[in-house]
């Protein structure tokens, strides 16, 4: 007798796709591998079950189609991805997935049938792992595949292009599962929150206002090599001392300022002796926000810092901006109706922003995108330690299903 | 017709020196290899070109002496080390074994018996490269060569006893070669500054006030990771913004206080990607001043800071000290000899400590020590980019010449 209606069939679930992977010690399932082609079988099998007809689609997604009562009924669109990053969690993504399944399944139990047709979708290659280049399958669906994409490479020098072709896909044709702008009335997506957030302030399910916008940036440095024993400390242009100023100005310029966040992430000192001053420091910079205007200030003040530091110092720099990505709102109807949703299930809930980026960013171009996160333990995620509550499985669930018993066209 | 009395040949043979290395591509001459023995031998045939007797000592290193006037003579030893780091500028060591050996040439030119004898010695392993462990040929002769170093092994898992036996000496004898105390009256070390003090003055030679002594930690601070775009800022463990407020407080305590230095050289982020919080963050840490009281004193104080900054970010920190030096003054009537035979030259000149170790601090307990630094160019060294003027290398030649001829055995 299962002590839950959803949790502990979806448990199990994820526990039989958390085994599905390219190494026996740790969990990596990367886009176009036998492992990918695998996962989304048992999850088409999973679908059929729960009465839906299932396509791979030319880009490698599974799409699950659960059809509304009427042939012209309007579209909502579920899910998440079912690939991984390398030495993963079993929850990132696939909850996402398991979810509107496990709801679509009970409908079809009950015989329901809704004034809209249901499409729980597997996102291929949300992650990047395998080629760098992330969220093709939502790219593909969304309209905005980039052909350049097939020209990445992996680690082995297989490109996207040449592996499409290797898992039985043509390249060419990647971008022909595209939907017709108005064709999809939603899109939600369930997700573990992979932060702190919602554990800290004891709640199970949030409301997602946006996903945020973030610029990565290279940051180099170059001062003046030299003993670390000879030269005095007035006459040094010591590389590194300048990133650590920069450093800490970045703490404080994001700190208090809602929604943003900016992190240094990789820091490296040249030549790297303990005995020698180092010439040169090279870091990462990333920087977000729920509004570009927001991150994008925020970054200005730390370029002129970066200036004035380096100015001062006597040392040189140079920012290379790396990635950007443009700030996503989520609908506020399907907002409204996610919150209403959370409130029927009898618990408190909060508005937050992703600072994550996830497949619902990119398919906002085609049509309405909101997004429910669901608490993990110590905000923990792309590590075999995420963790999740069965009761917050079951609360997220049956919040999804609520949600999507109660859907109505937004515009 | 050379346009210097010393400097036109001795700059030949520092070419010369400098092209025998273990790499085509760049200096790299290390301890107990074909190349030792290559240098140590065309050194030797120099030595016997100025009159001298040469010895290869037990520890490796070369001895070149020239007699005194009577039997009993006291002993002035001059010299350097003769191995030098991978990728090395030509002058480190080198000069100070070949001005001696330039002074003693013109003396026996002259026919010139001095009340003193003149042993120069070529070291053998100042710097350290091959096994890590450094100073073996002057701590033989100073009789501090401890035979655990014997154990230490290079890259190819080489022990330096066996590479001794494979040099054709036998490592249970290394420190036979050990001399008796008061046997030596002085040793007088000639080095480029590998600094930019004195050029910085306008100077040409400067005399040496103490060898520093240094300590070498490794900090390691731990947070925890996480998504840099989901844990807002008041809520992460970020482990490096703690290592960079660390860095810029080494370099505020560390600047005023004379003699003082502190260097952050190395500094890595873990786990070190673009989109990650730093959990861990490991860093090294050098202080050196010519007294050690004044040294502790500093890195007492970067202790404090060091868990202050941390128990308020809430981050654990672990210190290993992994190199401790003793300061070595040089000896007062010695500096005042060097200050006089380069004010004979009619140039000015200044007292400075040296912030790197040389062998001169490992002869200390055998005998009074004194050291002579000259200008070498923007500081460089442990570079092939090393570089001296001859006019340089005249004035200091002259300048030890004038030393070593008025020598008078000090208390």
């Amino acid at each position: 007798m299962p002590a839950f209606r959803f949790a502990d069939r979806m448990l199990a679930q994820l526990d039989e796709l958390g085994r599905i992977s390219e190494s026996p010690d740790y969990l990596c399932r990367t886009f176009l591998t036998p492992e990918h082609r695998a996962a989304h079988e048992t999850v088409a099998q999973w679908m059929r079950e729960a009465g839906m007809e299932v396509e791979h689609d030319s880009a490698g997604n599974l799409v699950g189609r659960y059809a509304g009562a009427t042939p012209d009924a309007p579209v909502l669109m579920s899910g998440s991805h079912l690939d991984t990053v390398r030495n993963a969690g079993k929850y990132d993504g696939m909850l996402g997935v398991i979810a509107p399944l496990a709801c679509v399944a009970d409908l079809h139990r009950r015989g329901v049938r809704l004034p809209h047709t249901i499409e729980v979708v597997g996102f291929a290659n949300e992650e990047g792992t395998r080629f760098g280049a992330s969220m093709a399958g939502s790219r593909a669906i969304a309209g905005t595949f980039d052909p350049a994409m097939l020209e990445t490479k992996d680690k082995q020098g297989v490109s996207m292009g040449e592996a499409y072709r290797a898992f039985g896909l043509d390249p060419a044709q990647v971008g022909s599962c595209a939907r017709r702008p108005g064709s999809i009335a939603a899109f939600m997506e369930l997700h573990i929150e992979q932060g702190p957030v919602l554990e800290n302030k004891g709640l199970a399910l949030g409301v997602v206002t946006a996903i945020s916008g973030a610029r990565r940036i290279r940051v180099e440095i170059t001062g003046l090599a030299g003993h670390a024993g000879t030269v005095p400390m007035g006459q040094r242009q010591d590389a590194l001392v300048a990133a650590a100023e920069i450093v800490t100005y970045v703490e404080t310029r994001c700190t208090g300022t809602e929604t943003l966040v900016g992190t240094v992430g990789m820091m490296e000192a040249l030549p790297g002796a303990m005995n020698v001053i180092p010439g040169k420091a090279v870091f990462s910079l990333d920087i977000r926000a729920a509004e570009d205007s927001v991150r994008d200030a925020a970054a200005d003040d730390v370029f002129a810092e970066i200036a004035r530091v380096c100015a001062r110092r006597n040392v040189e720099h140079k920012l290379t901006e790396l990635y950007r990505s443009t700030a996503t709102p989520c609908h506020p109807g399907l907002m409204d109706a996610a919150e209403a949703a959370i409130k029927t299930q009898g618990v408190p809930t909060m508005r937050l922003p992703s600072g994550a980026g996830h497949d619902a960013a990119t398919l906002a171009p085609l049509c309405p995108v909101a997004m429910i996160f669901m608490r993990c333990t110590r905000g923990i995620s792309h590590n075999p330690l995420e963790a999740v509550l069965a009761e917050d499985v079951e609360l997220a669930t049956a919040t999804l299903l609520h949600f999507i018993e109660n859907f109505h066209p937004v515009n």
